[in-house]
């Protein structure tokens, strides 16, 4: 069964297909400078993208993991993933907290999605 | 190839059937007033009740992410652990610390599992 | 479908295959006075040493989670990551810092690989 790599580059792939999956690489914002609403919207964003370069879409996400790098950034976090989830097609998920690569990374999300 | 999502409301779905997998949602105890291992025996036992709900059951767990809110914690995990997992169909796991989203949760489990 | 098991003892398997994945156990290193790089090292021989006993190897690792016991061990295990990945078959991963079941453990890292 083939894998398909997307945006590879030095120490990782953004998304990998495989069978009827799709993994993505934790995604954090590129705007380092917005507050933890503001860094989820961006990955949420750029989730869309990956996931539409695989064939995919929010609909079919599966499973998330959301690391916060300070749990009180849960909330705002979980605004921006309201706003953005599918509401009757809800991924099972975890938050934990997490120090990230970038101390200014407030939110990371990994998810693994339908195809 | 169908989703099917249990128990969706609000953030998640508890679980997500795809293909040959489930995947469960990060499950954090009921009783929040018990120790860690009474946290832990809590969540195993809603594991088995959702994999119930998707046609599988704890000797199909393929791998688990256990969060522990204080590595020591992992001791008296462990022997919840040990007292439920299936001794000839034990998942491949990983044991971390990380804080979890209420302060009063000291065990959270994430399991997926085979059909 | 099948669940083959391998390197089962205690409370996890290292490794376990299904359908056509593998699902490897968070794996530390075995000499644990080494530093994060050699660490790092360590792992990633025991995953290809896994991976080979499921018929996988490390161009089919589809995704990846890297937690270093300090986050600043990041640089030095990607030094290690880097010299061992196929650079034209990177998983997605995530690296966050996390406590770990040993204070000596300062890298631990769990894949899921294709077969």
């Amino acid at each position: 069964m083939s894998i398909v790599r997307h945006e590879s580059a030095g120490i990782l792939s953004k998304a990998v297909e495989h069978g009827g999956l799709v993994h993505l690489a934790g995604i954090v914002a590129d705007d380092l400078s917005q507050d933890a609403k503001g860094q989820a919207q961006q990955i949420l964003a750029a989730i869309d993208a990956l996931l539409a370069k695989c064939g995919s879409n929010k609909s079919k996400v599966l499973s998330a993991v959301i690391w916060v790098s300070d749990i009180r950034y849960r909330a705002p976090m979980n605004e921006a993933w309201s706003a953005w989830t599918d509401a009757k097609n809800l991924p099972a998920r975890a938050c934990i907290e997490a120090k990230l690569a970038d101390p200014r990374a407030l939110v990371e999300i990994m998810v693994v999605a339908a195809k």
